[in-house]
């Protein structure tokens, strides 16, 4: 076994091209041991075991930089950078995170998980160097799936002026996360076709030096390749066709599947264990909407399961034109949204929370400043999405909140988000954004709340003393809590659901004042400018007394949810207590 | 005259070939008499008189749609759709905006002003009409120099695989506002010196259809290359190279001083009114950095004037490698300056608080997250920005303050930039933005804060009672406040300067409880979620009683600043009132 002897990329430049081979397949089957124990990005990792050999091989890591885009192909690079142990053993699997991690290692140059972002971040370095006179070599691999990304692209031109090395690895698998889209990969696949020969090139239409390797797993044409460009004096696109899922033929087979999931059986691919059922509130509201709109679009940008709309169903609507998916490029469905808000149409383009920071612009500008009646689904934001700090959105109320002419709405159940969903979807006055908790409740009661009374917030229970204002989600947190209290303190409290973020309602918030002196407000987000911020500005010069509670502001990773929210005073327990003590 | 019988493009289709020449020049007339006296965007518009007037005879606008990228070069459609008197009467010029805008005509499609984004707004018109199965033309008029977004680039990668109607206009006058950057100039330029036939072909490498037109001032010409497209059934790219301020000589020799500009006198282009002294704060402190620190990088992107390294001062940094223009391309620069600090250098980027909307992904996720200390300029930002609705930026602090590791400074004084600059750009432990208002006043007086003991706020003048908080560029108004106060009510009260939007000075703010009962914050951006709302909320369960100051939430266009300021109840008289009602 090699592996065991390799503590860093020193330990791989004294090993011949046939051993090399050697290592790539004990990485292989180190990765699979791992991903099929713990789960992880499956299909993007096996297609970059022969290149990270190769890399480590040729260049000189830490001192050549290598900056991985999106970074979920990056375990290979682990492996062979001191982190194999993480790969190996069970009990380790958990050191490292799943993206690179400076903390981790000198060999990883940036924490990141959002797409796109490698060339720029390595013309960066690239700069870095220059001012500081020195000659390493900078290296951005990025997958064929990131290209369409504008930062990307920005990144592509920008390549194309600059005049010293850089070497921009396209790590071609013909596959975003599901299958691609745009023109680029039309061009793409005739350069694949051609051995890199075809008249129509992306690269060198940005100006960009380019060369083609088809076999993007033998190990020994990709050191030619590599040892070719080494200490070369400009920016050179090296095209690199790869398999994803290499080594797995089911994964190789079923691309879109075996991008990333749990544990399996290595023998048949079979899940360890059961899935469990998948919530189709989303989709069910959006099929509905096309089946009964012919008029409607739904729109994503390259993640089209996020929407429930997975292989073998989106097909049909995606034939009809009313399924749209734009490639990771969320910047063209937002405007796209607001351009057929405009034509007569009815747009619903929805994505995870995270994803929607890299089009703030358009939000505002193209979308809200023009007043377009476009349908946004924020998938999965606060503490109940994603928990990894590359991909966590406690912040999507501060970054939507306050754009002028939006309605950003909040649902606390199911039924509210249908109900939402189907008032925006069928208003034609303002843009509605929808938060959409990753998890949602189902009360069983049809809600008919007319959501064109803008900013009418919901009393789900009237009392006195104390208001609980709990933003969606906390819903249910607040009910529990206005139960405890009821229980210990005899006391009736008010649980409010204000179900609009974006505007008070300022005639309940003044009766409040009759009868109540506390107000609670709880949120999922963060804390500082966020919703309940915006109560105690509205309450400040009154005798009311305001208590904020939502998440500290830090790149929170790895957390459990209710802890998270416990860690910030977010608790039954907590916040009954906060009430004891007032009365 | 025929001009004076042009009411809209119906108007333009009875004319012949000729008469059209002839209404081009009139046109182009009409631009330069409003222009010359009123000011405006000349360059731009001068280049697209002949097109527009191309368009309107070959296309049915309205039915057919016509979105301009930017839409600084809208004037001759808007002299040609109904709105003539803008440009021919003095007394209308300010009836029209400096935009498109649908509230003037139903030949507008959008209200923008942000570049790059009308291939993507114009992609769901297309779609808007797809879906209502209709089958106008719909046509996007993108410049060369807002190729270089993001949001375009993502745009043409889609229209690469869109399959309907789409025409895509490049209006190639080979200037961005100051000269183009990016590897797409190098591929624009070989296009334009072969007839469009040179085999580096963006367009292409998009999978795009293409056409070139060399003479974009020919209007037989652009007729019959309108014509042939008419109703096409797939997209295509139409290049067509234009003059940059075609019909002013002086104009056409220096186009990067007649992007835009104030009156000027026909004959020979020199200014009616004296310029003014511009202010040379940010660019000193720039310009010194570059000189003393050789690591130091300045980025910008496509506004280098912003930061004051006009034409003739800029080549000497850009030679050396320290001033960058990346290109209107917000995202790359960002990412960049992460890079750069990543790898030893000191970057700066600096661009216009508007267009860092664009780039807020990137502010977060690229360079935050990753902690490395770059430093921002968020230039103009607040009610002394930019007064357009396209182009305001009321909500800077909702965007940037909430964001993890960032540090956030507000100077209320050219004194206190320049040591927030010296801070941010000498300290390695984190990201720095600095808001530099539009005006900053000269204190005379030395700032010699220690920026890095992080929240310290800077209390300007202890009194009792009453503490004013007034953010950065209201600080002086909270001065005068506090003297009339004094002479009013022989009240001395405690004015406070933050200094710092990302967090509170706790200390200070405890303290203030002993002998203060009111705390009123100023600040010149969005009330909701803005500054003073995270100090409401720290008292919210005291007995402070604490007044937030901010803007109401709206795309408030066309103010005069302080006008607005006192709509929303700032100042020295209301905010004097208010303290004379509590005490």
């Amino acid at each position: 076994m090699y592996l065991e002897k390799i503590n860093g990329p020193e330990d791989i430049k004294k090993l011949s091209i046939d051993e090399l081979k050697i290592l790539a397949d004990e990485t292989r089957k180190a990765l699979i041991n791992k991903i099929s124990n713990a789960g992880g990005h499956i299909g993007p990792n096996l297609g970059m075991v022969e290149m990270t050999v190769a890399l480590h091989y040729v260049f000189n890591s830490p001192q050549d930089k290598i900056v991985f885009d999106v970074s979920h192909q990056s375990y290979p690079h682990k492996i062979l950078t001191g982190r194999k142990q993480a790969f190996l053993e069970a009990e380790h699997f958990h050191d490292v995170t799943g993206y690179t991690n400076p903390l981790e290692s000198e060999h990883d140059m940036f924490t990141i998980g959002h797409t796109s972002t490698s060339i720029s971040l390595a013309l960066g370095l690239a700069k870095g160097r220059d001012v500081n006179h020195r000659d390493e070599n900078i290296i951005a691999v990025v997958g064929d799936g990131s290209l369409s990304g504008g930062e990307a692209l920005e990144g592509l031109d920008y390549a194309g002026e600059y005049d010293k090395n850089l070497i921009i690895i396209i790590n071609d698998n013909d596959q975003s996360i599901a299958e691609n889209h745009g023109g680029i990969y039309k061009t793409l696949k005739e350069l694949r076709e051609t051995n890199g020969k075809a008249t129509n090139n992306l690269f060198k239409g940005f100006g960009l030096d380019y060369r083609y390797l088809d076999d993007g797993h033998d190990i020994q044409k990709l050191v030619a390749l590599f040892e070719s460009v080494k200490n070369i004096g400009h920016p050179i696109v090296l095209h690199i066709h790869t398999i994803k899922g290499k080594g797995l033929p089911y994964a190789e087979a079923n691309r879109e599947s075996w991008h990333a999931g749990g544990p399996f059986n290595v023998e048949d691919g079979t899940p360890k264990f059961n899935a469990g059922v998948n919530d189709t509130t989303v989709f069910d509201s959006l099929k509905n909407l096309l089946d009964t709109n012919s008029k409607a679009v739904v729109l994503n940008a390259g993640t089209p399961m996020g929407l429930g709309f997975v292989k073998g169903i989106r097909e049909e609507y995606v034939k009809s034109g009313q399924f749209v998916d734009v490639g990771i490029a969320e910047e063209n469905a937002m405007a796209m949204s607001s351009g057929i808000a405009k034509n007569g149409g009815t747009p619903v383009f929805g994505t995870f929370a995270p994803f929607l920071q890299r089009t703030y612009d358009q939000m505002s500008h193209d979308l809200c400043l023009n007043d377009n009646p476009a349908t946004i689904l924020v998938l999965s934001p606060g503490v109940y999405g994603m928990n990894s700090n590359t991909h966590i959105a406690l912040c999507d109320i501060q970054m939507f909140a306050h754009i002028p002419n939006l309605i950003y709405l909040a649902p606390a159940s199911k039924e509210e988000y249908r109900q939402m969903f189907q008032f925006a979807t069928t208003q034609k006055k303002h843009p509605v954004a929808i938060r959409v908790p990753g998890e949602m409740v189902e009360t069983g009661v049809e809600d008919t709340t007319d959501y064109s009374i803008c900013n009418k917030n919901k009393v789900e229970q009237q009392g006195t003393k104390v208001a609980l204002f709990a933003v969606g989600v906390m819903v249910p947190m607040a009910m529990k809590i206005a139960k405890q209290v009821k229980e210990e303190l005899n006391l009736e409290i008010t649980v409010i659901n204000p179900h609009f973020l974006t505007g008070l309602d300022e005639e309940l918030l003044n009766s409040l004042k009759e009868n109540h002196e506390l107000v609670i407000t709880i949120e999922d987000g963060e804390l500082m400018g966020g919703y309940g911020q915006t109560i105690a500005s509205f309450y400040g010069d009154s005798n009311m007394k305001v208590k904020n509670y939502g998440i500290s502001k830090a790149f929170h990773t790895d957390f459990d949810a209710d802890k998270l929210l416990e860690e910030n005073g977010i608790s039954v327990q907590n916040i009954v207590k906060e009430i004891k003590a007032a009365f």
